[in-house]
């Protein structure tokens, strides 16, 4: 690719581990949705010295973008400003105007804050609105301005330089400023004209996606023209594939061996996630679930969605014995008879719930999260799913997922999902 | 400090923010409890050139160690340690015992592999079992071996370099190895002696930390030999202090400053989290959610906890009104009147859920998330809370809370978690 980018993240909060970046990963995908390649991510504390020690390194490395985020705070431990501008050896000049807007933002959101006019809050004031000569200033979305610096050509170019702040909204609002400022938007313009397509396996391993697309080489001329990304995530394998436009066809060459290979795993070829599959293959009926091991989870997903309220009609967390019975009527016979971890609990309860919930869909779990409660008959890992549908007997099956505890509670409510929509799909 | 350490990310995935990298937050936490100081994260795709630029960087800033994670699986795109062994000018050497363990390995977990002994399998064995010469190998926690390649004096020195695989599982299982391999001892014998504490606040904004934290610096003398940084996580502010173990009578003396301004809001000072506490105050009694604009948040956090099942009866979500009035008894008519999200619902909710549920304790929520949804005298972010504890007048509030909707489920489940808290430590 012809453009390259790297993004510094600041902040002795992330570097320490105390807090995940958000900024490194959202950014990295922003640039390369532009066709830009970003190479390197680089993490440094609050102290000037590394920060000069990364923007240097990335210099050096030819890269056309640098893009920072935190920093920008009013306090003194917010060094980004200065210190790109000591990087770039440019001065910074006070903007007045600047000052009055961050001074307006603040008195409209605090408006009895006593010090606005004199003191520590004008300080801070006046330190964010110091912009580095020559660069441009974006406006703030909290009240930390950005700043853009263009590029300087030499002996040791500086590439354009971005400096955003440091809370994710902040960042993600001031993004659309940032790439239409003119510095950036010549760069940009530079960039390929890249496609990005995502495909979606569920119960696929990587290593039989890997052996495809050993096949896929042999028979499929310039795949190598296609940039191939694979990951797992929460138990699905997703395949990320970027290429520039002209190559449209060896991509669709690409889908065809896949398909072939892997039809009942592949669920989604264009972007559409398994809880907007969900939603399509509910078309309009309404779900609840019944969860033990998840504890919440499936729940709590569903609802993630604005808007869910016109489907999700709640959920059961049935976690004690007593639970399972009082509220969703599941015989207490049935769970001494099998256990509470059984297929027969598992179909009462989601069936249980459609009931109570008047839902039209439920799922169901029980299983066992570990560490402790595993037997030998059922190891930690195992896990009932019950998937009650109005008018249809109900299916059960019981999977058996590895890992420590979160991951078997991750692994299940992905499951859970798959399964609701398989099930819906039949009819 | 005295040792300083760099750790390096492989991985595309993770460069392209497909998937979000756990292992350098772990690894750079594990380091700061070593008394090592960690100066830079570098996160780099599956590039020889690109991960080379950042080993030399490191190597240039002078740090004493660098840990790299990733890239060490048995297919050709995972190329950290021919890479690494590349910038070190060290040869790749099979170690045959080591390809044999690694066999072992998979014939254990997959035994029917056809081609274990030749073939592709076997190919990526022999890969996974070369080892830079003068290189120690660490065994395999997964089947990738990790390795130690010890410090290298001259004009241009290499630091000690450890290489660990990418599954967070399989890194973490294996640093215990690694930092007792002779090579990372050495290095590790140089870390000054640090003590780490943590102090959690909750309703503190950080403008009031910083503010008593200036105070602090005219009151304490040797204030700044202690290292502080402050980071807000889900709506509670965690302020870490590092410092070596002669300075422990300096931070006594700021945790007296910041007793005497914060003491209402400053809920843990020996590491404990809200669960932690929560259980404590539980004291033996049984708990139970009744959720509706969290959808299952309250309950799977509750539940995420081994053993969890010995006071988690279990929970509703009862996210639409019928499910409010079905499952946990709140009256229709009183919907109606004050509607679903009031003082008067949550409190229903909660004594709905505690009795349902044959639990001692609930906590109930019930709230407008967005982004619809809001109205004049209820905006997006109101939330009322329900406390039910035993033989004892049900506890309501409302509170407010800004941001998206994701933000204001995770804020509200943690002031549901302190509201609980704060109420059974009343009686």
């Amino acid at each position: 690719m012809s453009v390259r980018a790297g993004i510094v993240v600041t902040g002795t909060e992330v570097l320490t581990g105390r807090i995940d970046d958000q900024n490194g990963p959202w950014l990295s995908n922003q640039l390369l949705t532009l066709g830009v390649d970003v190479a390197h991510i680089t993490i440094c504390g609050d102290r000037p010295a590394d920060l000069i020690a990364q923007l240097r390194f990335l210099a050096d490395q030819s890269v056309d973008l640098i893009v920072t985020s935190g920093g920008l705070g009013p306090t003194a431990d917010d060094l980004t400003v200065a210190t790109v501008a000591e990087f770039c050896t440019r001065e910074l000049l006070l903007d007045p105007e600047l000052e009055e807007h961050i001074a307006g933002i603040i008195r409209h959101h605090r408006p009895h804050t006593p010090d606005l006019d004199a003191g520590p809050t004008r300080i801070g004031i006046r330190k964010q609105a110091l912009v580095p000569t020559g660069a441009t200033s974006l406006p703030p979305t909290g009240t930390a301005p950005g700043v853009v610096i263009p590029a300087v050509a030499g002996d040791r170019p500086i590439p354009t330089i971005v400096i955003l702040p440091g809370p994710p909204g902040e960042l993600q609002a001031m993004w659309p400023s940032a790439i239409t400022s003119p510095a950036v938007a010549e760069v940009l313009s530079r960039a390929d004209d890249l496609q990005q397509e995502t495909v979606r396996a569920y119960g696929l391993h990587e290593a039989q996606l890997a052996e495809t697309l050993r096949r896929a080489e042999a028979e499929i001329a310039d795949l190598d023209r296609l940039e191939i990304t694979t990951c797992l995530r929460h138990g699905e394998l997703d395949m990320m594939t970027r290429f520039a436009s002209g190559d449209a066809d060896v991509y669709r060459r690409l889908l065809d061996v896949l398909t072939e290979h892997h039809e009942h795993q592949i669920f989604s070829t264009d972007g559409s996630t398994i809880e907007d599959q969900l939603i399509d293959a509910l078309d309009g009926r309404s779900i609840a679930a019944a969860e033990s091991c998840t504890g919440g989870l499936i729940a709590a997903r569903l609802t993630a969605r604005p808007g869910s309220s016109a489907y999700v009609m709640g959920g059961v967390v049935s976690y004690s014995n007593d639970a399972k019975s009082d509220l969703i009527d599941v015989p207490a016979e049935m769970i001494a008879t099998h256990g509470a971890v059984s297929e027969q609990v598992a179909a009462a309860m989601a069936e249980g719930a459609r009931r109570c919930l008047e839902a039209d869909v439920a799922v169901s779990t029980t299983g066992i999260a570990g560490p402790d409660g595993g037997t030998e008959t059922k190891p930690v890992g195992t896990v009932c799913f019950g998937v009650a549908i109005d008018r249809r007997p109900t299916y059960t099956v019981t999977r058996h997922f590895p890992g420590d505890r979160e991951r078997v509670r991750t692994l299940t409510t992905t499951a859970a999902l798959h399964l609701v929509v398989a099930q819906l799909k039949r009819s």
